[in-house]
């Protein structure tokens, strides 16, 4: 890349080819922090209080203040935007025990389609719902799925219900009606899959947070995948890109082109 | 501290307060690398070949390749020791998939007694049979021992079984008898934890690696926990010191003594 990019390292805006932090550092050494990955449409964050709310959750956990405000994460956002010039692309935030690191980079994102594999490794349990840098269960699925010759790969708990995928939540649908599994059966309570669902009920589509193990999704008719970056990508393994997805995809873009006002 | 004392990182020996990694280092962003605690005598390691094979085989699960044999990291444990001036310390060998990072920092170990609780997190399956940097399911338990003015947790698997104590192995004395939780419930393979079954086993002592729950706690004789720098700690809170883990406190510092030339 031809310009600089700059990050936010604990106080400083810093090249990112030079930014760096303590060997010591906790996030380093343990993975001992939260992060939160957001979407920049036209300069803007889509979201940025439920992303930030749920960043502030996972620290709770943790016991980690956050050393800023919405307001100022937010600010730090707008300003790396606007010197790394970035209309569309990606913002990360990540919270350790010692550090904060913020990084906006362009992107772009071609619409996708996955094919999964029904992930071995067990997701840890209690630790799934936050974002933890704590990712080697997610890694060692994703490889798993390349491996296979998969874009992504599915992860289920203990009890061998369906809970997400790799990097996003993952909804079925069947005879019309939309599933998606419960917060309480692990999955990262996504931002993308509240606003789905929120724009499922409005489509009239009867909706079910409902536990099940992965034998549901062979007969399904439709599945997809939904996180902030992918927003709704269709899941081909079982089921086929169809109507619901389709009507749901176009609803999201339209909901966001009105919120940021694109 | 008035000498400066210098860390390995990357090919280059660095005073630690200037040794950083980038804020891209996978080990930073994800947890994604293994790690080596060792103890230096007398600025010598003990068992050191058995450490490395342990962090290769992590390694080896994470596909990350090691960029030195034993012997080069022994090399470079070795001019750390010397140059921090350390004779009874403890070296931190730490593999990211983007970065090596060696310590060697001098420090007293006092000998320990335990005070432990059963913790609420449970490990996660697969992972805690290597030594990761996704510490935090340890970091958590550890956290609530200290809530309940404990100094360590006793971590159980998701079928209840005792695995480990948040940084060291777990050991029951019964009649005489000694058991530990077998490798397949999920504990670390600590170096410690073999030379204590070895020695347990020259001592005349029946040894049984035994699935057991926390039940199984209420009435041992001894409890005690080891790990490379604990050495071998009694465990008050069920059973008390007692001959048992004397005996083998006496025959592990002569090992120690024996193989090193001390």
């Amino acid at each position: 890349m031809p310009s600089i990019n700059y990050a936010y390292v604990n106080g400083k805006f810093l090249p990112e080819a030079e930014a760096c932090v303590s060997i010591f550092d906790r996030g380093f050494l343990y993975g001992d922090g939260c992060f939160e990955t957001l979407r920049l449409y036209g300069g803007r964050l889509f979201r940025p209080l439920d992303h930030f709310a749920r960043l502030f959750a996972g620290l709770r956990l943790l016991e980690i203040e956050s050393p800023f405000s919405p307001e100022e994460l937010r600010a730090v956002c707008r300003a790396l935007s606007r010197w790394n010039n970035v209309t569309d692309g990606v913002a990360r935030i990540y919270r350790t025990r010692d550090s904060i690191v913020v990084t906006v980079q362009a992107r772009q994102f071609a619409p996708r389609e996955l094919r999964v594999i029904i992930s071995n490794v067990t997701l840890p349990p209690f630790l799934s719902r936050h974002k933890t840098a704590n990712r080697l269960a997610y890694l060692l699925a994703q490889r798993e799925a390349e491996s296979e010759g998969a874009d992504d790969a599915i992860l289920l708990n203990s009890h061998g219900s369906v809970v997400e995928l790799t990097t996003s939540n993952l909804f079925v649908v069947k005879k019309g009606q939309l599933y998606t599994p419960p917060l309480a059966d692990g999955p990262l309570p996504g931002i993308t899959r509240a606003v789905v669902l929120g724009l499922a009920r409005q489509a009239g589509l009867r909706v079910y947070e409902l536990s099940f193990r992965p034998e549901f999704l062979t007969n399904a008719a439709e599945i997809f995948a939904t996180n902030s970056l992918l927003e709704i990508a269709p899941v081909l393994s079982w089921g086929r890109p169809g109507s619901v997805t389709r009507r749901l995809q176009t609803a999201y873009r339209q909901l966001v082109r009105e919120e940021l006002g694109l």
